[in-house]
């Protein structure tokens, strides 16, 4: 491949414009004024650049994105939103890989190079999610990787736990590899936390895969799922491979009780991802990031049988992240940039992933003057880069 | 001015599509398969039609918007955000006719067809703010109503009272003509709620104006200043021309209390504003409409020195509007448009607002299914018409 010169662009946290010199997929050299004979040259003269784009939490497999606009015709509650969902894929072709790779490649288009996708398995839908995702993901340069995922209950719904297990040992290897394990309010909808919790901490432990547990139950019963969630990562030693997504109760204890938590989770390896999606509630981000805790973002559902809502752009889905944390200032809203990046990389375990030299040459460009004001505008990338190649320029 | 044809489009809430043509700035006829010798046809086949977007609550003379980014630099207090303000505006050139006609530029190329803006007054800003935003309102095809809006004190800032006097004075007529008086927070901010409200309604009743007011105040001192401000109107016969923009109290109260306060604003014709900003408390938008409210919507501050969001599109801002409310089916998303249309017409008291013949030519399409799909993709638009010109094609 021939080397790629980027010139003039300013690096994110960086302290001022860089050359970036990208040969054979990495970022070769940065530095200013770089010469480089022979280099195809691009000039970004005065743009950000930033690390690809990290889409930490979403549902491909249930995506109806890019075919004609679907009425929601879920009721109003949890029960009616996974009742419909049932009753209707067929109808509507889901998993659907055309779907499926239509939204993969709108999001390389915003600059997403990586991307965590819970896949729903259950004895009526078997693996046919896992394999319709693993065919769109050979199909698109985004680097994808899914979570065997319970949506319609684990001990409530005979059967799935056979399933996540053969999802696991499907492998972790190429396009929209299986490498963690889901999971699905414990008590609220599967109604034995410590059942639940042992079986998916089992299998992540015996696969030496990734767990990521989907937790809307709230306040007090959320939070004492929380301590569960954190026991078991420090005792297994499973730290750096943990994810709670949602973790709606963050957002709805006292102050005290959620920093208590935030220490928990920063000393035993426990990542937090948000999508910060209608009104519920939201960890808070700012006191997590303090406490080191590791937290990612994502969209959840991109318009399918759940809502109708979502674009796959992860800048866009920054700008909701820091305008529903109130973030105003711009190191504030910088903190939801970073969970679009960097934190989701943590989250995911993304290997070589950064701006330095000899990270993986995945990057976005964004005519904006800083993180914050690339969130908040969110305008169209000027160039995507996914392993030393050039995709939208 | 020749005639125009739109071929094709679907008119929102109509039950199927319909030519229209336009004369005289006006729709003259509204039929499928229009004849039209000499007029300039349009394709806009399966396209939607909507009334020209109505951005209902925004603040015109502070933005910074097109300049160059400026991060927030206020505390995160009220009185930390009016203090920056009032120390910052100079430094940065606030009110800028150009930044100004900049905005109204692009709420144009949105579809916006008509703004009202409160327009900061007191004894320091004078009525500079007043003139820019009329000497940019005169540049711009869009119709644009000031609010005197008394944004550092009332009461508590003597010689405010005199200049709004004076802002209305000044008239209603021309380009940016100040039809409106505003208040803020009577009881948190002005410390005396009921000299407060006597005094901006005895304003409105002089001088025949509007009255829209910013009510922060939150839970159940809000609700009572609530009540407060149903009673004047009633008793005075302002019915449809009071507007209380925000309105926290009503997403904080139980919902009966709120149902007593909606039934109370309907029958004495308050209408609710809301911007859907943050994750500040939002009024249950179904439940007022449910009680016959007239509900509005807007962006707040758009880019300036209160924070750095907004992007003067109301098809965008009607979908946080949705998206924080939980509106997942079209009916309920509609809610949103609704507001950021006909409701914000209600509100400013538009005349000739709509897509029946007869109605003002304020137009815009988008390429969308319907109402609900407009307001969650909220696309880039087709055409934008202002009294049958024909801005952006």
């Amino acid at each position: 491949m021939t080397d790629v010169l980027l010139r003039g662009g300013r690096p994110w946290g960086q302290a001022g414009p860089a050359d970036l010199l990208i040969r054979d997929g990495v970022i070769h050299r940065s530095a200013p004024a770089l010469d480089a004979p022979g280099a195809r040259v691009i000039d970004i003269t005065g743009q950000l650049v930033l690390p690809g784009l990290v889409e930490a939490h979403c549902h491909l497999d249930k995506t109806l994105y890019g075919g004609a606009w679907v009425p929601h015709s879920a009721d109003d509650t949890l029960s009616g939103r996974i009742g419909n969902d049932l009753a209707r894929r067929a109808e509507l072709g889901i998993p659907s890989v055309a779907r499926i790779v239509t939204l993969l490649e709108r999001m390389s288009a915003h600059g997403t190079v990586a991307v965590r996708t819970h896949t729903d398995i259950d004895p009526a839908a078997g693996l046919r999610g896992v394999e319709a995702v693993r065919a769109a993901a050979a199909q698109v340069p985004v680097d994808v990787r899914q979570v065997a995922f319970p949506q319609h209950g684990l001990l409530t719904n005979p059967g799935t736990a056979e399933l996540l297990e053969d999802a696991l040992a499907g492998g972790s290897s190429g396009p929209g590899g299986v490498d963690a394990v889901g999971g699905l309010d414990p008590a609220g909808i599967d109604r034995d936390p410590v059942r639940h919790l042992d079986l998916i901490f089992g299998l992540a432990e015996r696969h030496g895969a990734h767990l990521d547990i989907h937790l809307h139950d709230g306040g007090s019963l959320g939070a004492w799922e929380l301590e569960l969630i954190t026991e078991r990562t420090r005792v297994l030693g499973l730290g750096g491979r943990v994810t709670v997504s949602h973790a709606y109760a963050l957002g709805q204890i006292d102050d005290a009780h959620a920093g208590r938590l935030a220490d928990g989770f920063a000393a035993a390896g426990v990542a937090v991802a948000t999508a910060a999606v209608y009104s519920f509630p939201l960890p808070p981000v700012k006191r997590l990031r303090a406490a080191g805790v590791t937290v990612a973002c994502g969209h959840d559902g991109i318009r399918d049988l759940w809502g109708p809502y979502g674009s796959g752009d992860m800048l866009e889905r920054a700008m909701h992240l820091a305008y529903r944390s109130t973030f105003r200032g711009d190191a504030d809203i910088e903190l939801a940039l970073e969970a679009a990046t960097y934190g989701g990389a943590r989250a995911l375990g993304l290997a070589g992933y950064g701006l330095a030299e000899g990270d993986r040459a995945d990057l976005v460009v964004v005519p904006a003057g800083g993180g914050a004001e690339a969130v908040v505008v969110h305008p169209p990338r000027t160039l995507v880069m996914k392993d030393g190649a050039v995709l939208h320029n």
